[in-house]
């Protein structure tokens, strides 16, 4: 998050009660990480104006964010797959779309949405079970997994979507602004999360009807294979995207998505054609 | 590569004229990095007894990986998938097979193996073309795509496979024994590369029959994704493989994957129950 116009207030060593972790240029133009202070009135951390500022190291081994996992819902197991972490991207910045995925005769830029609650890994986790996940959690954020149909399905060597070449270009994961600590948001499955596209609500949905809840995507992901601290899962969208409908709109150069989660804010980042 | 036999016989600035990256353990139970030195009778790096030590960094902000790509093969364009850097491995320790990877119950412990070609990034690649593609690229080594079908198709939620999730764990992706330089390997589409498990040749083919070749595989996936020092991209396997066969014989615990390219050398790892 960079959000110059944020002040320092005080320095306060990272123990306990940290709660919205933020990264922030503040107005001395230097970069710092922090607990973002928000108004009153409500609870979206990109409308904080001032943080108490973080001295020590959030994870111990911290790492802003060195891998990026999804999953989207199938009935009995679910889905994997990776971006790179040239895919992260601020809550603010613009999502670009270059020359591959624009569209270029017979081939539509078939871009769209997902709105996602995330999940930030605090320390390893290998072959957890369910009720070991959420102390591997440091705290939850608002994702959006950008997404190009036609190269995650069309061109993807059906009937085997290829889920990297449509989600993982530069750029195309958004997330922020704050993660929000397990101490604020002690059940991440009551959160009510959407999708504004040009002021436009897409996707508003519940938490509360993922096929897979956070504990067991966290153990699932974890079997076999270690989780980081740092690591980052998105954990999956509701209905509400474009894909499948009968007249999709795709999203077009200029368009502003904004993504949101309940207790912890929301990304607006414009598409932009580069 | 840990050869602990390995002796540092003289120290070289890094410039021109180092052919086989090495990364090992001297008889002084330091680690460097180094340029192998090859007795006469064999190209392959893993029976190198002694290294030029390289002194400088062999990629400016070279890491030695940060993310690992595949690729296999289908009729138009390339397959992308990752694997996160925890499935990173050397060219000869175990292959870690944990309980869900295992036989229990009707589930089958479909392990296979692929033998790749494996390409390194030596400079950033962004939107490159095919001409430009070698530009980009500090060598080649040799890879082993270590894969459990049953959880890349059977639980992958068909009709798609999640490659992920059938490759990606801990220590499944054994690579080296040397980065060989592109001074040495003008033309990476004239390689044999083999499998051969307990002694036995099960893949034997050449990098003359890839589909897509290093060049395309390399500007394809900078498209729109920018490639880093650093990365390694696995290019995907010959026939061979068990999957597919009426009476695939699977690897078991203890069995030995010794994987191979043409002037590269050989990784060679034994599959260990968790």
């Amino acid at each position: 998050m960079r959000l110059s116009s944020l002040s320092v207030i005080l320095t306060l060593p990272f123990i306990a009660g940290a709660q919205r972790f933020v990264r922030f240029i503040s107005t001395d133009n230097k970069e710092y990480y922090g607990d973002a202070i928000l108004p009153s009135s409500t609870t979206d951390a990109s409308k904080s104006k001032s943080a108490r500022v973080i001295t020590g190291d959030i994870l111990g081994d911290f790492s802003i964010t060195n891998q990026v996992k999804a999953g989207v819902e199938i009935p009995q197991w679910p889905i994997l797959f990776y971006k790179p972490w040239t895919a992260l991207n601020t809550p603010s910045d613009p999502i670009p779309v270059t020359a591959g995925y624009q569209t270029q005769g017979n081939f539509t830029s078939e871009m769209d949405y997902e709105t996602e609650l995330v999940v930030v890994i605090k320390k390893k986790a290998f072959n957890i079970s369910d009720d070991e996940a959420l102390d591997h959690v440091l705290g939850y954020s608002s994702g959006h997994d950008v997404s190009h149909r036609g190269w995650q399905i069309d061109r993807g060597g059906q009937p085997q979507p290829q889920y990297s070449m449509g989600k993982g270009a530069d750029g195309w994961a958004p997330w922020g602004p704050a993660i929000v600590s397990t101490n604020i948001i002690k059940d991440p499955q009551t959160l009510n999360l959407w999708t504004k596209v040009n002021g436009v609500m897409q996707q508003n949905d519940t938490t509360a009807n993922m096929i897979f809840g956070v504990k067991h995507l966290v153990s699932f992901f974890s079997m076999g294979t270690t989780l980081l601290p740092g690591d980052v899962i998105f954990t999956g969208t509701p209905s509400g995207v474009q894909l499948g409908k009968t007249n999709p709109n795709w999203l077009k150069n200029g368009d502003v998505v904004e993504v949101g989660l309940e207790n912890v804010g929301t990304c607006t980042n414009a598409i932009k054609y580069t």
